[in-house]
């Protein structure tokens, strides 16, 4: 890679991210000691050679002054290919102190979707003034009426298109007056004359035919294609399912709005885990960095929900403190029965919850699913209630205390397989996003159901236990 | 959509996936009806209709002996294009009862890198016997030695390459001799006379150009490239980062191998977070709807491992018995305790993973991500003893209870920030996967130490609790 005129980072290398982050970092400490060191311009020069990704992740880590400093010293343009390669919640944090005119110079040079995805991020007034201050809204304007999670919040709004009905040779022409962004687009789009998709053609195929010949007849008229309102998890699945690397949207008239590139679903995808992740931990919405406040109020509602429930297990509890009055051994094995439900709870939750978002488990599977996840809870709840009761007989000398266990073990397995797939499936056909239904639901009922189980069990059978 | 003469699934829709899973399940049904019928070669022109990704979906539902009166009907060259679209495990019980001389006439149609994934995933001897009984196996066998998840494994090895010392002319000819597989590359890699990769160029690039110029002169030599052995998940992360559509993969000596797609990434990154979920739940290896067998052993580990676990919250339960049995209102908050430090934990656990999986956790920030955890920890944790607190007091009419179960419910918060962010940074430090460091090991840190600190105050203050 000696070729490289860009001090990239080092990639090819047996190392995980560490390593490269570690270089970005180096090139991150060049730029702010030339800063700290009052040269300007070699901080300049030096920042300006490192790849627009590697300049978006070392401004975001600067210092605020010296991040003011270098925006300000970038041309629009630079500023711009850097929003390419950065999040819009990251971008919004670069503008922090930057005149709204100046922003509006930089979102003008920069791609229409970057735009609208920062200008949909911004709070209202500030969005209306930097779209007032832009040259051209043309191509953006249409585009913010997207939703972020959709196909047209994703799509980029500048393909390049030719008409069925001109000649190869005059399609070749249009292409030549492209911008060279559209060079790594390796497939072009045909319409007819009122811009309804019939086709794709490819560039190698188009290169290569003809002159005379037309458009519409070396088209390739087999195509997949979204609707601008189609999710983008759905449109993210149809470009893994056929194998697409772009995929083209249109309106509900089928005309062509715009094409969405397989490398934007890599973010889309990745997203989408994370936010499931998220989310069926309670913790939706945050980033590791982000400010503290933020982490507070996402966090709480949970945590607040959790403990709610935690005082309805207590309840259960207390309705038998007589008997574990009598009988205190009860309380040593309360963690075992909520735990191992817990657990049995969340690889049921977690395994159908991740499938439902892969599209793996479709409606008419529900009782399937559910039939399964309770052979596995009666084959592992049985092993577990055997192996439990012989371990609590013998530790605590009283073979029916093994027995009470035993048994509430064995239920409570039952018990976390319907929950971990009942709740799911419940949330999805009331059209909840089932992955809410979060560690939170699931342990709440393996909790509850299974104290009253044992202590149910304790409290009928307490002649025997004393 | 009307030009299309395959039956695809009705794509422009708003709804969620079920409805082009239904969709597919009708061509299902219908295939499935013929077949029933008698009418085996109305189901054979029926199915021949279907998009290859589709008809791989409808084999793999179908009941073995259509599924192999299919595969025998069909042209190896039909199977293989199908081949491209399902997952490997998938192609596997395609091939169950399938005899090995027409696997290999199969393969041989298939793409070198779909061939090599099967093949690995073999038994050995099979895999001998099959591609003992390919004709074309020069592109195959380099593929074979480099693991699943690394850019190798991933990497498609036929890519469109030109010499940097022929002219655009003859470069344009080349690419007419190419398969029409290539056609949807946008862009072709430029290499030295010793194969090394010097740059790239745009096909558009190429067309566009005048015929004499030397393709060297007009590649483009700033490229981003990994090595054959670079993680797969890293390759993701690169493709994200630097927004590219395809990434060359080069040997240790700089000889181009061959080229990732960004479409192929999408599966990895949905492979790669799905993965850790799991790993994190203790499924990993899990599908949803795979062999019963496979679901016990893969959970049955992380059962026992919770179990032994769960009784060492037993265990420390167990010292405190005495203490329970003068004050059982103490067995009654038990689930309070546990229940919060669990979600605390989880909560912690989960973002700091899932980031350390996003890359966004490098090495030198563990301090200061551990303080940040405590701080949230103590910010929770106060507001939720005072809390638990006050309802405890009330409830149980003891304001020294309410102290104790408070200052245990702060402790167990600042032990869930220590567990949830201190293992997974230690797990990595040692070189071992954060994901493993699930539910499982974060909630025994917080119910053994949880308990130990609320029954231990208790028992220190037995006489204010009577």
């Amino acid at each position: 890679m000696e070729q490289q005129p860009h001090p990239l980072p080092e990639t090819e290398t047996t190392e995980q991210d560490p390593s490269r982050n570690s270089q970005v970092q180096v090139l991150a400490q060049e730029t702010r000691k030339l800063f700290e060191a009052g040269e300007d311009t070699a901080a300049l020069a030096f920042f300006r050679q490192i790849h627009p990704a590697d300049q978006g992740e070392i401004l975001v880590g600067l210092a605020r002054e010296s991040r003011q400093e270098l925006l300000t010293r970038l041309t629009p343009d630079e500023v711009a290919q850097i929003l390419d390669h950065i999040e819009p919640v990251e971008a919004l944090r670069l503008f922090e102190g930057v005149e709204a005119p100046v922003v509006s110079q930089i979102l003008d040079e920069a791609s229409p979707d970057v735009a609208a995805d920062i200008l949909k991020d911004l709070p209202l007034d500030q969005s209306w003034e930097i779209l007032g201050g832009m040259r051209d809204t043309e191509e953006v304007v249409p585009l913010l009426q997207h939703p972020d999670d959709t196909a047209g919040g994703v799509m980029i709004p500048d393909y390049p298109v030719v008409r069925e009905s001109i000649s190869a040779g005059n399609a070749l022409d249009e292409l030549r007056f492209l911008s060279p962004d559209a060079e790594d687009i390796s497939s072009i789009f045909v319409v007819d004359d009122e811009n309804k998709l019939v086709g794709t053609l490819s560039v190698t195929r188009l290169a290569l035919a003809r002159p005379h010949v037309m458009v519409g007849d070396i088209a390739h008229r087999e195509f997949i294609a979204v609707r601008t309102d189609t999710d983008q998890e759905e449109s993210a699945r149809l470009m893994e399912h056929y194998n697409l690397n772009q995929l083209p949207v249109v309106d509900q008239e089928g005309h062509l709005r715009g094409v969405i590139l397989a490398e934007d679903m890599v973010d889309v995808v990745e997203e989408e885990a994370t936010e499931d992740m998220y989310r069926m931990a309670g913790v939706a919405g945050e980033r590791v960095f982000g400010p503290l406040k933020n982490s507070l109020r996402n966090r709480v509602p949970w945590l607040y929900m959790n403990l709610a429930t935690a005082f309805l297990a207590a309840l259960v509890i207390s309705f038998f403190e007589s008997t574990i009055a009598q009988v205190a051994a009860l309380a040593v094995f309360l963690p075992v029965v909520a735990g191992q439900g817990g657990i049995g709870g969340t690889q049921t939750v977690t395994i159908i919850v991740r499938s439902m978002a892969l599209g793996e488990v479709p409606a008419t599977v529900g009782v399937r699913l559910l039939v399964r996840e309770l052979t596995l809870g009666l084959i592992n709840g049985t092993l577990l209630g055997v192996i439990v009761g012989v371990i609590a007989s013998a530790w605590k000398g009283n073979p029916f205390l093994g027995v009470v266990l035993g048994v509430a073990m064995m239920g409570n397995m039952l018990i976390a397989a319907m929950a971990g797939a009942g709740v799911p499936l419940l949330l999805r056909r009331l059209h909840l996003d089932p992955a809410v239904s979060s560690a939170v639901f699931v342990t709440t009922f393996t909790d509850v159901f299974g104290f009253l189980l044992f202590l149910g069990l304790a409290a009928a059978f307490i002649n025997f236990l004393l």
